[in-house]
């Protein structure tokens, strides 16, 4: 068991960001090396560094350790000289597609949390428009990632150099659907509806017109409506094809959580003690997942930890079912997937940190 | 024009009684005789009496008219001697099943706001219960009520003696629905789903675990999955199957108002603009809804107004939509949509006093 | 009675200015003629003109009149083209310096809801730091301009051409102390605390880091600690030295509403009835303040309403009181005040179109 | 270092009692034997045992140890089969007065939450009406009881036999004021006002009027004005006169955090970095403290996590300041505070399990 790997953090000041330092910090085995946090060069604040981290979080001051970190102004000699061995990427999509392939040719094992990586289909990629979609560097690169959902590809990610987290609601959706749909349980003709909401948190650190409290407090919208970006993710993952399900995101008036409801037709009658017997067979060696037997999960229980939850109910006939998937947009959405995947490419427990 | 009618409220000391009681109070046709406000008789401190209404709801205290009233104790002499006309009954329903013989009996017309007279199929009223469901008397009540949405039933509710005011998240579901399928747009064999999202003064005024702030707040939970009362409403008016549609309703962490998300399969492709078309007509004399053409409605649009908001958005393949509809579960969803008939009823322009 | 005055809106997208559009609009005495909106010129959106009201406030689209206004391009041209003769500015206060001596010169009456003409005081005034302070035009100016608060200064108002809308905080403050400090009662060696909460929406429309929806939910912040702007009001309204008085904003995680707690001694003991006493007297001819008599306000029953809404609690000793003020910040702390301030002018009563 | 000690919990299905099985759950000197969750015999739920505790508090559900484990009926003889050293008591302080003499007559070690045994004069004890009060038991136990907030009385803590948690409010004043009190800067005669806030989850886990979402939300409240029960201790550990203070709490529309903004007039002049150096050194050995240099501390900031934090503004004339004081009432005010003295009682490092 290595103690001193090195790991390093760009995107500190963002909300998944934060998360991350923390779980970092307090995880067992990077005890030895605090993580570099490393400023966003497009962000004056972070680029010039020297900011305590305790003063962007005020929540992780602490008479310890933490409370001395300071933000470091970014480059790839300070990544050498410190011996950094992993790269976690809290950054815009278009910051990733720059840094990543520079990062992988410097050996560089990379985990990142935005959306550049994540989709190998090229027409789900034209959401994203990235000017680089193409270039034989950018295929090369895309063919090497792996989708960073352990539940799914967990022997992928082991070996993976670059792990692309996934989204927060495909998260969500993927892991209530997959194993049903792999179990060949639904009937994909008559479609499948993925409704979810989530807290504020998941639209970013920038006050814009919808971040502002008196747009989102009080209040509920659907956005994005047949057009989200994490759409790709949930075609390619869950194995379905762009008419056989429809994806509505809504922003809820609380900072974090989301829960999705998703509606399938089975193909055959089921009972809910065959479909509890699906779910658990899929997730037996998936310490981040709580399968919800009796009750189905809420927001509130699954804020502040790392794990998603999933439950279901089932109608009479047994021909329909609702499933119910929470998490923490900012954590298993996010930072605690991202430490997972590190836990998964260390060969470590790969609940190590997260409880 | 009749100045003089006298209506009385029974249950005002409930969320849609108040809200019922400012609305009659600022009635222009109903500035001569303020509503009796009679206790509700299963409320201790109601059916004591003497309660100034001021103290019960400080917001409609005020320098007028409404800070002298006073709750009175229930007795039919009481309705009798004041004269009144035309009874609101914001009350549980087995109350209301109880007390609507007799006023019928007595003459008075009756606006009941529970959901004890919606239901004209026996199989649907199973879910409430009733005592004296299937009995001789019922029968000929529940064979005179008209459900009281009047985009649906103006000209019956016009001459009812008793109407049977819908459900909250019935009106929001209903009203985006009812057009698309009356058109023949909605292929119903790919069935429904009518994910509805409601604030917590749905659950009432009693005091719960599940109406407990620490439940409720930063929290988004679903509940009574499959099997929610008012899905009688929604097979009834909509004219659907039990297995052509799904309804799952969820508590939000805000005061009010209710948001559904509702998606259809069209039988042929269509445009936004065959849409549109299809609700103007069907709305084209309803003034309490208000179509939006180019976005979708938020729930801080519709609350603390009488209205019913509708939006829509199309997939590509215009084979499928999700329609959005928006209201007040304390105005349209009960009080204001109780004047609404009251306007209907005695032939008033059907926005008066909602505006 | 005139019922064809023509009134003006500066500055309808914010948020008293919306309310400020809403109270006009249902107002009794103008229904023969809707304001004219017009747009800020530093506000793009607003400048260009042609955007309908409904647009920028979903919620007063309606099937009637607002639906159909628009906000126009601001010019003096325009405003004498309408026959103006009462203008709103609902603008930051540097575009009030500038534009009010202007306005007067047009004969134009106006009511400012900006901080621009509130305070006699040069001292008091630094801390908006005029460009315009001192000289000639502006002092002569500031002369004419009455504090619009009517339940101090009711009949300087009815003959003002220029009322300047007190601030939301100082309302709230002032309403509670004046009476206590005009009867000689508290003792202001011991020094009177002031310790206010607001709303988000006292922050303004513009989004900031301090109005984003995550920093001020689930949070409370203390602000501008001995150095906030509408403490010049308190000691100018109120009459005490800068000394004898500490005044606290605090954000709120909720949209609207003030509460001020208000701390006192007296130079004698009192009893509740003789503070009641002083109350009833002072506000006895005032029908926007209602008086509290057996428990404190809340902010809850004072938002959505146009009232200050005033209690207290005196300690077992008669020595010491806790006074406890709410109100709407956007209504009577802005909108519902100008348009008490108008009903004045226009020796309308004063509580038209309020209730 | 002992890593075998037994504790208890009574009451764990509280909110409070919640905080702690999380915390020492996770303290890792505890690590070999978890806790015993004993039920409270006055909640039915809990005095039948055999819940898991997972079921009460789903957050805490995981895939390793606190999933198994299940609230016990309680009883003496199963914390002896237990060999429980120490017990926590997070139990209505009725309840606690009955208990705390039996446990310390088996020579358990007890920390209890509730307000049983804090004061130590009989007048300020008055307002909890105790049953025994003033009988040689209950005077006997109450001379052992220490205060339990170590930053004052750490040694005392560390050989006491009953330590009396501190309640949330109190803690959140105290910390903040007994440093400059205790320095002599305070001048007692203008008298001190404590004006706090607190979340939700302060006024206890039972559905009320008060606690109902609707009566809590988008609501700002003062309650319990001059009469508040943590009145005695403020004038207990402190060392004022009840004339030199008055504190008034409020219900803030949040689930947890409190704030307090204290303001006192200095006997002489002071300056920021005077007033900073009086908290150093008060604090130069707690750990469980975060002094605030140029801002001041906000409830984000502290929620979630088990610190104090304090800061402050001084008036101009350097004669006046307002101190704010943050804390989590579950965590520092609450079950945090109480592992803290756990630590103290046992030698451990102050901080140990908190962070």
């Amino acid at each position: 068991m290595s103690q001193s790997l090195q790991t390093a953090v760009v995107g500190v000041t963002g909300y998944a960001g934060a998360e991350l330092a923390r779980l970092l910090l307090h995880h067992p085995r990077l005890k030895a090396a605090p993580p570099v946090f490393a400023g966003r060069v497009d962000q004056k604040d972070e680029a010039r560094g020297g900011i305590p981290l305790a003063e962007i979080h005020p929540q992780l001051a602490a008479s310890n350790a933490s409370g001395h970190l300071k933000i470091e102004p970014f480059s790839w000699e300070l990544l050498a000289r410190r011996g950094v061995e992993v790269l976690f990427l809290a950054t815009p999509h278009e910051q990733s597609r720059e840094w990543v392939p520079e990062a992988l040719a410097r050996g560089l094992r990379v985990i990142d949390l935005s959306g550049a990586w994540r989709l190998t289909d090229a027409a789900n990629r034209a959401v994203y428009n990235f000017d680089d979609d193409g270039t034989e560097l950018a295929d090369a690169i895309q063919a090497q990632a792996v989708y960073g959902l352990p539940e799914l590809h967990r022997a992928r990610i082991a070996s993976a150099r670059l792990v692309a987290n996934p989204g927060c609601y495909a998260t969500s959706i993927i892991l209530a659907l997959k194993p049903l749909v792999a179990a060949g349980l639904v009937d994909l003709h008559h479609g499948i509806v993925a409704d979810s909401k989530s807290g504020v948190s998941g639209a970013g650190k920038a006050p814009t017109a919808k971040t502002h409290f008196m747009y989102a407090a009080d209040n509920l919208s659907a956005y994005a409506v047949f057009t989200h970006r994490h759409t790709g993710e949930l075609l390619e993952q869950i194995g379905v094809e762009s008419s056989q399900i429809v994806f509505t995101p809504h922003l809820l008036p609380i900072p974090r959580g989301i829960l999705s409801t998703i509606y399938v037709h089975f193909r055959e009658p089921q009972t809910a003690a065959a479909v509890a017997r699906v779910y658990q067979e899929f997730f037996s060696a998936s310490p981040m997942v709580r399968l919800y037997a009796k009750s189905l999960p809420q927001i509130q229980h699954s804020v502040h930890t790392s794990y998603a939850d999933i439950g279901f109910q089932i109608a009479a006939d047994g021909r329909r079912a609702v499933l119910v998937s929470c998490l923490d947009n900012l954590l298993k959405g996010a930072s605690a997937q991202a430490v997972q995947n590190l836990n998964v490419m260390q060969g470590w427990p790969e609940a190590e940190g997260l409880e």
